[in-house]
């Protein structure tokens, strides 16, 4: 598989209790969702260890059993934007739903994140899977998840039209002459579709970026089908490196047949990392935190991830056949799939779930973990991971001051950040706006979408 | 009227491009709305001048045509969050929409907002009263005005209820016994109303504030009714002191029907202040302005703030007598009333909006400025000021250097900061919250509110 770079990419899942179920019960461990001086410094390591992107994830509602993390949390938009002055180069990626908000002002969030942050912004498209959500929006049940995915489609058309609504230089702001603004370089959408109608054009001018990167992480094929048209870094859940290949190859290979060039397009699979002096250590680590774990929570995590109540099974009977559900199909696939072939009892996905939710674990010394990394990135299984830290502050920092200078030794990461917005670290190119290119290809007219996909001209900066 | 402080309460209507329609074009003024660095150095001026807030407006469309502070804006809940870690005293109060969002989803972010700042978050509440704004939503016309404010009093109502959900204390995390949440602390809020159906509860603690401030500055029948109901500051429109006196008595008589006690209401108008080191020198300032001033920008901001195109009528006649609309109500009501009355031009009236959208201004000297602040507040007639520098940095610099320091020395201002909270700086009481309040009351079974109005016992703090 093509990839322009020898460098992987890196970025931390912030979450403020720790990834692990349990990783707020750890010595020292940051214990809450809310509090805005953890999650700060979490950005502050991310940065010293010169990582692409700070991620958050989102929930749309509070089911006290569930991962303390996700009980009581700080709304992205407003976790990210204090973040943006207090920090310089690192990525600010933050999940929202296209299931419970409008196009029009899920657009003008991110691009104001990108214009406060100078180009910093990324948003991780979700549909949003829990039943618990649909409730607090009014609705009596979890919308289908097919359907889902074909308003999120339509709402990243929509929300891609609308960044475009200002050619760069349409802020002419002259006081001699008074000339305001260009109206010529500022387009309404009049976007009609199956779901949304949105007129335009944004009230934010062209963004730093041209357009907050998209970030997507769901495996369903419908996901993955949105991924393929939208997505320019994906998030994906991976366990073992000959799956990760075939799962990064065909991604590319859908985004390529939907007309994009696949060399704007990163693939990194979650990784919880433990470390310790010795593996012996490491493994103790584990084994507190799963000592640590709430079994009413752990199952419900699993029950959450999975669609389906699981505490009617027994955790030691093999895993059972499970039917799709209306939740995350491509999720439960390799997991069901994984564990059956490997003849695993319920206990061990349960205990999967409790430690990262599904994404890998790999505990070790930092060499072992850089070496499990590297072999990865080198098979072309990623191009690089979202590091999930069982616990923080301290899981990050020991990634951050043990790991890193290995990766950055073995010349396999970067000494030092080469740009200030997030597609500079993560290599990706500058969207061109759409009436800009077709202003300057001569074709007059500058046509306007309707609900058609577009697949805009790129050009590096 | 009751006060219980003798303070005076002031705040600063931050607007990119200047409060005044051609303010940008001032020497050395900010020229854009999406300039982190000037909105910082607005806050940083205000915090300086110990003012109570920082506030934003917001619109939902861009119209190039209009006032260029508006035209391309920073999204506000972005900038007030990223304001928050870089101040540590000042309110910070942002607009948003009842009428393009969900209740759940407000209620987070300004929960979110409060957490950041440590309790400075305030919600100026508006229903959004521009037509282009709906065609960005998916709707045809713009819903009409009373039914706008019928929805913002259920959203209310269900925002106040999901701020709730959290007791003091419902986060335990105590990493000893794995018990993470009091579970008996955190309430569904079950909400089925006319226009809402919420079931909560919402995924965030008890914010600093309890409840971040709730604001309103709409002066029509319906936005006075909203106003008595849920208002703890009120933004309101006056030109004239009997007027703005009897305006605040019939709001603080209109609240205290609804069983509320007015003590812990706070009106300010607001008021664009332009001093000079003469009356003449500031009379000169306003004539520059005046001369700025864009024609079609102004002539669309008459038209927009009173619902007609105004363009049809001559400017040189008398204010026509206009019927109402579904726009804005009270406002259209304050200024041709007033306008007719003095027997007034519509150039007058168009001047007056070009200036400060309606607003009292004033020019003159320091102490000139003072006097009439002083007299508004001791006749009664207000609690304090919004104010709306024509153009920044400048226009609050000097507000900040020249009169602020004369008010304190009257005794009218304070000189230090005595909290951390907006509601400390507003004198306010935290609302206490309504289980904890019948878990003390012993009434036993916790009710659940079902879009009724709910009148919390308030302690002061």
């Amino acid at each position: 598989m093509e990839r322009d770079t020898e460098r992987m990419h890196l970025g931390v899942y912030a979450a403020g209790t720790g990834n692990h179920v349990a990783g707020w019960r750890y010595a020292g461990a940051s214990q809450s969702g809310e509090d805005f001086e953890a999650f700060r410094r979490i950005a502050e390591s991310a940065e010293r260890g010169r990582l692409d992107f700070f991620f958050v994830g989102d929930n749309l509602a509070c089911v006290p059993e569930e991962h303390p993390g996700m009980v009581a949390r700080l709304e992205p938009f407003t976790l990210l934007s204090a973040l943006a002055p207090l920090t310089r180069h690192i990525g600010l990626i933050g999940t929202a739903s296209t299931t419970y908000c409008q196009p029009y002002s899920l657009a003008r969030r991110f691009a104001s994140l990108d214009h406060i942050s100078g180009g910093r912004g990324g948003w991780n498209v979700v549909t949003t899977s829990s039943p618990e959500s649909a409730a607090n929006f009014g609705l009596d049940t979890l919308t289908a998840h097919d359907l889902r995915y074909r308003m999120a489609d339509e709402f990243a058309e929509a929300v891609k039209g609308l960044w475009d609504s200002w050619e760069g230089g349409a802020r002419i702001a002259d006081p001699e002459t008074g000339v305001y603004v260009d109206a010529a370089r500022i387009h309404p959408l009049d976007h009609e579709g199956e779901f949304y109608s949105v007129r335009g054009p944004l009230n934010h001018s062209r963004s730093p970026q041209g357009r907050p990167v998209i970030v997507q992480a769901g495996s369903s094929e419908s996901g993955q089908a949105f991924a393929s048209r939208h997505a320019e870094l994906l998030f994906s859940v991976q366990q073992e490196i000959d799956a990760a290949r075939a799962f990064r190859r065909g991604i590319l290979s859908r985004a390529r047949a939907q007309g994009r060039d696949a060399r704007w397009i990163r693939v990194l699979p979650g990784l919880m990392p433990v470390l310790g002096g010795t593996e012996a250590e490491a493994r103790g680590k584990l084994d507190v935190l799963g000592r640590f774990v709430d079994d009413s929570a752990a199952m419900h995590l699993m029950s959450d991830r999975l669609g389906y109540d699981m505490s009617r099974y027994s955790l030691d009977e093999p895993v059972p056949d499970l039917p799709r559900s209306e939740h995350i199909h491509g999720y439960v696939d390799v997991h069901i799939a994984r564990a059956r072939k490997a003849g695993q009892t319920l206990r061990d996905l349960y205990n999967l779930f409790a430690a990262a939710r599904g994404h890998a674990v790999v505990s070790g010394t930092p060499e072992q973990i850089a070496d499990m990394m590297e072999e990865w990135f080198r098979a072309r299984a990623c191009d690089g991971f979202v590091l999930l830290p069982a616990y923080f502050p301290a899981g990050l920092d020991e990634f951050v001051d043990e790991v890193v200078p290995i990766l950055q030794k073995r010349g396999l990461f970067r000494t030092e950040y080469e740009g200030t917005t997030l597609r500079s670290q993560l290599g990706l190119p500058v969207p061109e706006n759409r009436y800009s290119a077709q202003r300057a290809s001569g074709t007059g007219q500058v046509k306007r979408s309707r609900g058609a996909t577009s697949a805009p001209t790129l050009h590096h900066t």
